[in-house]
């Protein structure tokens, strides 16, 4: 429990009981907990800290040195098959995963290049044959390999990827042929040194006809000379924005024959003779079923991303809860940087967002967890799992950048100091916003999949319900133009400022305003979208189109309308009086800047009066005041040691230097010897001259 | 002219009249545009380039030969005076420096060390004879040196520093001594490695009186061996997340003894006795002087802020209008990338806030140069000065970090290359955000200007009027709480949603909506604060803290209608009517912006009603398409070519990749040979089982 004294807010200190930091901690470590803290301890050892400075050539060998040490301490087999000497845990396996992001983000990416795409595409779309000739080396590194997906021309948008694989039955083997410069393989880690093989993407091509993209292993390179096999060529990315550590690089394919049977062929094969079969007769549901099975990579995105923005808001609060300047409220004592109004409005939403973020992943997680362990594994529960994946991946990344900028900039020239964490964090994550999935195009994504629940809905009710509900919601949307709405809710809110701010602090309000928002987003999108299904593509198109920003923005809502959820249901997991209302009020600080982000909707859709509205900020601003004393709890509950933050300023260093210089000025006040002011000069002389 | 076929909204392209590219150019290019060409054709110079990946030290040692190289060129003395070898030309100076940002930013700050900031404060803040000692060695670099005035535990509050300057009469010296850790000199570019000599800012205390900060000229290292003199310590800050070519470190005293005549004595003087004297009585008066001749370095990173911005949206766009990706439109065709209404979102706001920023510079370098010219040089244009200089540097270097990083993400996973120039700028602008006055603290600053022209405005007015005014104001806003005014706008808004957008497209009303906002918050925190001047200063700073945010929040209000009137101010100095239309229209885009980040405080305000409100966003997304054909032009008038952009994919290289890649697939669409896809088979299929 910390008890701060805050000279600018006096009355805040004593009101609330404190956090039990510890039972905090322990809520956080969620289901996977023993991992986590293994984990933790590992990503503690110094051999696998990022160090700052390092070339690119000399960072690269340093992180291909630590994934041995990651072999070696067990710490990257928990998904794969017992019988290879894994343990067949896939949540266990994220969640020990992203915690390795706060030794060095490149130490986690480059293990997740090796052990989550390129050996998880050869565990989930190949065969057993396929798992144990090329598992066992995968695991223990002999096998450093890439995951081929990305072309330069192809980003996100992979089923058009133009990398083929032709099928030549007289010698039963595909043929590998990049057809042109835009269709290299592009941003592939370990293509640039180390990988001696990859998982490549390319169009299934026999008998004239192109089955769509399919995964097929191929040789890169000699293990022994590291020269590339005939055929293939490849470019080094050399530097970028972070993740200096892993040597992305491009390949190209020129008539590379690989064996029929290099095709992981677990959602589609060939047989001798050329002719094609698979499990799932549409080209596209096998596709997206294909993809599915990777979308481990965002959801480790998703909760590195949660690691580093806790870290980044560990160190900021840690110094603003040490740092002084200004004195604003005395001619000798200056102010603590955190009992600044604007300082709490910088870092207190952050932190809402961040436990919002936590919670939604560990949801996430145990969601990911029983879809493949196969506990709950139907179609629809794979399609929620990528929805939600989708979804949380783009927020939190975004959170991440955010949180890790507003933290520099709070602590000033402190912050830009690399000893302090945040710009190295900030520069290796910045692409975590564009990889696995540009967010833009995953909240699309995500969009559709609003709109196709929205019209099942549809079909499930008959014309007349249909017709009606469609009426009802143009009935709202009058009301709403009149703004009767508005002005009845202004009349029942005439009373104090107090009354209308309480509303927003009822759990109850905040849900049916974050849920009503996306229900009325998308209804109106979709209202606007029914026209574009019935036009030719082109004009379709264009109508959608139209209609982009506000689909994304739907999309962004109903992700904040889920993490508020996920935050919400944690609260029933909390026993501690005392914490309890310290994260009740937390929770309400994220649903009220929700809120006060998107007033502008609440307003013009007449879901909020003037008055109440004009009372929101000064509300959050109370609340920023009450949370402040608990801060220091609140990232203390993270659970990271010094060995995780390794930031100069989250030592007690700012602190040590305050007290020295407030002693300093002390005893010189006290003594003799001290110079005066020449302003007290002045002063006396203006008050002797009165006289 | 750039007319580009847009497959999703093919109306917009014919629309409009084009840019004169070489017109618009002239006039961004402003009153020094001579100076400004020379500028750029010498940052064109590849010597002058920043090079990826060099360590710290090789890159420090880099930087440090091309300040030689800038030497010699005649790049760096424009500021100073003319018998000395410069010419006395401070607008043309600022102009010319802050276009090496384009070179490599480590280069333009190192040079502003040198000569923005030591250099300048031996010329402002010494006397003649201390500007014919050092300057010349200053203006070749045989004096490399330092400006010591930030302090480990104080940064914006410069009036805190704790070094102190001891005068002894004795010797007829003054004795400077860093007196506890958090008082050591910080992040003083040249203080790492290569400066011999530094101003130090410290108390100057004679006759036991502090008379406040001062400025002394003190020698650090030998200038043979580098060594530090005797009593001088210094530690290398080391890695930083940004402009690693500078050699920042720290700097302490223990019992300095430097010549009395050291003491850079224009604003106040020690005579050998000891007596302490100022042409500036007000110790207050005087600190803000002092530190006010230093307002140019504000002022170069303003510009330097707007040239990088510039730089990324040239590159961005160009590769959004090459760059094609989903083929939402045909079958065969993918779209543009700025074809997409969310990349107009992205992008095309910042160009407009870009070309905002850049005609409020040119308007403030322009007063900058009045100022120091002595053309216009009363206490109030300096006070003019410091507040745009203040406002204008806090929006414009987080304009171009949000800038940068949006351009980054826009270009997907080349946007994260290094060789493609965003994740190297940014990590070298990030910094600006936070140094030569942190931007929250500026925007204080500002905010108090404000409130102090609002007390004046009440001073010079008699009781009645004040107290009218007053009622006045209590009468507005009850009007608004009744919700009168809105509904009154409403009625009068209740024709097509065309009629209500076209209200806001007007400039009058653009602009009475901005300067209303900044009116109305200004005299809000007016209000509240009036009761904190009463009170004790503890009491009195609890007031001010709880209205912080408003109070900045007023301050960027502020400076955004301030860069609205520069921008408006400009297109009165285009002829050419094409360019006039695009430019009023992307002016519109800028004031429309402003409006739709502010919504929700014109809507709680009754300053728009909310079906007006509605209608906001589609008229941008309309604003949007219309500027798109013209999206290219604009930025081609920034005038950077190929060797001050240096990005890959900024050379029509992905242009070329995509054009090869269509070709491809239509000649195998001509052709025989080419592999059906598996779904048109199916496809087919079915259609034969219907017959």
């Amino acid at each position: 429990m910390t008890q701060t004294m805050n000279p600018l807010s006096p009355a805040a200190n004593n009101s609330d009981a404190g956090v039990d930091v510890a039972a905090l901690g322990e809520l956080l470590l969620g289901k996977w907990a023993d991992v986590r803290l293994a984990a933790r301890a590992l990503a503690g050892n110094p051999e696998l800290h990022k160090i700052e400075g390092l070339t690119h050539t000399e960072h690269r060998k340093r992180v291909f040195q630590q994934l041995g040490i990651l072999v070696q301490q067990n710490g990257v087999h928990r998904a794969f098959p017992t019988r290879l000497g894994g343990s067949d845990d896939h949540g266990g396996n994220v969640a020990g995963f992203e915690e390795l992001v706060i030794a060095d983000p490149s130490l986690q990416i480059k293990g997740g290049v090796q052990w989550g795409l390129f050996g998880s595409a050869v565990l989930h779309l190949g065969n057993q044959e396929h798992q144990d000739k090329w598992l066992p080396g995968i695991m223990n590194l002999d096998i450093p390999g890439s995951f081929a997906m990305t072309e330069i021309g192809h980003g996100s948008d992979v089923a058009s990827i133009a990398t083929t694989a032709t099928y030549d039955a007289s010698s039963q083997e595909f043929v590998i042929n990049t057809p042109f410069a835009a269709a290299w393989k592009e941003y592939i880690g370990n293509a640039a040194v180390d990988g001696i093989a990859a998982v490549v993407f390319a169009q299934l091509i026999t008998k004239g006809v192109n089955h769509g993209v399919h995964a097929f292993y191929v040789d890169l390179r000699d293990p022994k000379t590291k020269e590339f096999l005939p055929g293939i060529q490849g470019r080094d990315d050399n530097i970028k924005g972070g993740l200096n550590g892993i040597d992305n690089g491009r390949l190209a394919f020129d008539n590379v024959h690989i064996p029929r049977t290099n095709l992981l062929n677990r959602y589609g094969d060939v047989a001798p003779d050329g002719s094609y079969s698979s499990p799932i007769a549409s080209p596209g549901r096998r596709f997206f079923t294909m993809l599915g099975t990777l979308v481990q990579g965002r959801v480790s995105l998703n909760g590195a991303a949660v690691a580093a923005s806790k870290v980044a808001l560990k160190i900021a609060i840690q110094y603003a809860t040490e740092r002084r300047q200004f004195n604003a409220a005395s001619d000798t004592e200056e102010v603590v940087l955190l009992d600044y109004q604007r300082h709490q409005r910088r870092l207190l939403p952050l932190l809402a967002t961040t436990y919002a973020a936590a919670f939604a992943h560990e949801d996430l997680l145990v969601k990911f967890n029983d879809v493949f362990s196969g506990a709950h594994d139907t179609d629809e529960d794979r399609q929620d799992l990528e929805t939600l994946a989708a979804a949380y991946k783009s927020l939190t990344t975004w959170h991440a950048l955010e949180t890790l900028q507003e933290c520099r900039e709070a602590c000033g020239g402190a912050g830009f100091m690399a000893e302090n964490r945040f710009t190295s964090l900030r520069a290796d994550l910045d692409v975590y916003a564009t990889f696995e999935g540009d967010n833009t195009v995953l909240l699309q994504l995500v969009a559709k999949r609003l709109l196709a629940d929205y019209s099942k809905e549809f079909r499930n009710l008959d014309f007349g319900v249909l017709a009606r509900f469609v009426a009802g919601a143009a009935a709202d949307l009058t009301l709403n133009k009149t703004g009767l709405r508005q002005v009845a809710q202004f009349v029942s809110d005439t009373g104090s400022a107090q009354k209308s701010a309480k509303a927003l602090k009822d759990a109850g309000t905040q849900h049916q305003m974050l849920a009503d928002r996306v229900q009325t987003m998308v209804a109106e999108v979709a209202g606007a979208l029914k026209e574009a299904a019935k036009q030719p593509k082109d004009k379709g198109a264009q109508i959608f189109n139209d209609h982009q920003n506000d689909l994304i923005e739907a999309a962004r809502a109903h992700a904040e309308l889920l993490q508020w959820e996920s935050f919400t249901a944690a609260l029933g997991r909390i026993s501690d009086p005392g914490t309890k209302r310290v994260m009740t009020r937390l929770r309400d600080l994220f649903g009220l800047s929700l809120i006060e982000k998107h007033l502008d909707w609440y307003l013009m859709n007449g879901r909020i009066s003037m008055l109440r509205a004009r009372t929101l900020a000064p509300y959050i601003n109370r609340v920023l005041s009450k949370l402040r004393p608990h801060a220091l709890d609140l990232v203390d509950a993270f659970g990271y040691g010094p060995e995780h933050l390794r930031a100069t300023i989250a030592t007690g260093i700012e602190r040590e230097r305050q007290d020295e210089a407030r002693d300093y000025y002390r005893k010189l006040r006290a003594s003799s010897d001290g110079p005066i002011d020449e302003k007290i000069l002045i002063q006396r002389a203006k008050t002797a001259a009165k006289k």
